[in-house]
């Protein structure tokens, strides 16, 4: 609806792959909506996804032993992370929604939206003890994972070798997004993009902006281990 | 045993570290059993975690649509992936035992060690169809998960708020190695190492020292989803 501000954080390399469809379909649909849409394009930006003394400036609290952790916390306070980092917090701040929209590669996401997750959900920012899971700080926030795999739907049955696709998704839901309060949708999954024909694939398209249209009145998950594992 | 190759994948900043700790220890009592032992220290090599076009030497297969897995499987089979991921690839080649030693962030592994997965890992030679879990192009070599993490045993337990530790386990151990036909042995965890006395600390270093001594004997996991979600 008008006025709600979503941040999509997309990694991939290549703007003509269904990826990238889907995250153009994304902002187009939301836009239309009347929603304000950022775009996270981390390739483009060349994000950087390594947690490294560079993500603190000026001096460190504990030089004698590097704790990436604990600086980052530290840092968080002063206001001295680095300027990549707190762009990104700006925009999740910002945000009622984020979209993450990706290739799984090896059951989980790229690592350059791991290194993502690493860098800018820092201490302070995204949570602090207590204040993690359904009290996390960016609570009154909604995530959605939306993916495209290599495998099948077949592959990622409960049963099949690859198992029900629910089990991976519990260290990205649970793990990352509910720890900091987030309420997470239904993840969004194209199948095996690469091994359907082209028509399929614009269905897929289809899929998505209709999803879209109605997204706003979506419940979340029950986030808890039953919906993974039952 | 003597003869026995050992590749440390390693993502510590700090030497000080336990995860620094946990390294040298592992790397001592192996070469003392006269295993021959090759460390990557990803963060010292500044590792590159993204999975991007400069992976591939020379031009592509496909230079109207950059497909990641497609075109590193093509550059594979030509030799010619970057120098960085084929100096990785030889290591793991000869390896009879893989040891990934990390802090755990976000339910996973750190971003630059989910980049070499991400890169070195690559169809035609690790996996490629139907050679994957049990017919992996890896089989006979063994993998370890040796890590950290921030939150409490009784937190990792089956009914607790972060679930069961093994549920976030199952991407790495079964989706990654076994995918690619490694067998499994039990992950090594410290939890929590920085809300323990320095005393448990030190008992955690012993305690790896002393696991490391029988490793040998041990037999792989079943990895299967009993063992993660029974």
């Amino acid at each position: 609806p008008p006025g709600k501000k979503v941040l999509i954080v997309y990694a991939h390399q290549e703007p003509k792959s269904l990826n990238g469809a889907l995250k153009r379909i994304a902002v187009e649909e939301l836009s239309k909506q009347g929603c304000s849409v950022t775009v996270s394009d981390l390739y483009a930006m060349q994000f950087e996804p390594r947690a490294t003394r560079n993500d603190i400036v000026g001096s460190l609290h504990n030089p004698e032993e590097f704790n990436y952790g604990a600086e980052m916390w530290e840092a968080y306070k002063r206001g001295s992370l680095s300027s990549d980092v707190i762009e990104e917090q700006k925009k999740v701040q910002e945000a009622d929604l984020l979209i993450f929209q990706f290739p799984l590669y090896w059951f989980s996401m790229p690592a350059i939206m791991k290194g993502w997750m690493d860098r800018v959900l820092v201490q302070g920012f995204a949570h602090e003890f207590p204040n993690c899971y359904d009290s996390g700080l960016l609570k009154n926030k909604l995530a959605l994972f939306s993916f495209t795999t290599g495998g099948t739907k077949e592959m990622y049955a409960k049963g099949s070798i690859s198992g029900d696709i629910r089990y991976l998704l519990w260290p990205m839901q649970h793990g990352i997004m509910h720890f900091c309060g987030v309420q997470v949708l239904a993840p969004h999954i194209c199948f095996a993009p690469e091994y359907v024909s082209e028509e399929e694939r614009k269905e897929m398209l289809i899929a998505w902006a209709e999803r879209l249209k109605t997204l706003w009145k979506e419940n979340p998950i029950n986030c808890s281990p039953e919906w993974y594992f039952k």
